[in-house]
């Protein structure tokens, strides 16, 4: 895996968490993106070569909305940059670790992602992904 | 904040979770070290430019055994590289963040660190750090 290329955080509320964030990590979000697929908002921060990512839920739906219900605002993911998502999802299966999806899906940030099965980790939520590339 | 310098994943026990973590994340532990301060064992791994730390528990008294009887295993903390710690001390409590120690101490690492209070950062637990630079 070749960084973190960003750790997204589950917030009850973006338009009172994006400013905070802006303060917090002392730069201005670049860019608030809905995915409307996960039924989540979403609003991204650089820091350095990583980036922050704030996920609100927009539907009881949401994998963000168990979250929160659940464990409350707080960190919700890493996610690893990967060069080839299908090798790396492979390699991972043939190790142990339990894949949440079988094939890439569409993700925030012009992304192909794949998350790892919290159980097999520590209760860590890893997605891997991949950017898409228009060639 | 220059980059995410690392992510601290509380861990039950460090045996079974370093080997884990090899296979995962596909690189091999390149450091152990125990800091005695914080009844703390740790294990780094890099990623790229980023590092992801597991840390186990020593003593009952430690915020790691703390976390881990209420949250179970998972993500702890996310450590930002910053140039100048006490600088960033002063910017974050002058915007209303609460500092969890008023003069930065020694981490693991070879870091000077310094904890933002999750209350304010919608539960993130967040670390400053900074190298030590021996003149």
């Amino acid at each position: 895996m070749n960084k973190i290329e960003h750790i997204g955080i589950a917030v009850n509320n973006l338009n009172k968490s994006v400013p905070l964030y802006e303060l917090l990590l002392n730069t201005s979000c670049y860019k608030t993106e809905i995915v409307a697929s996960e039924h989540v908002n979403t609003a991204f921060f650089r820091t350095g070569e990583n980036k922050v990512e704030l996920l609100e839920a927009t539907s009881d739906d949401s994998a963000i909305a168990r979250f929160l219900e659940k464990k409350g605002e707080g960190i919700h993911h890493i996610a690893f940059a990967v060069d080839d998502i299908l090798e790396e999802m492979e390699r991972l299966k043939a190790n142990g670790f339990v894949l949440l999806n079988e094939v890439p899906k569409k993700g925030a940030d012009n992304k192909m992602v794949c998350f790892v099965h919290p159980k097999n980790t520590n209760g860590v939520l890893i997605e891997l992904c991949q950017e898409i590339k228009w060639v």
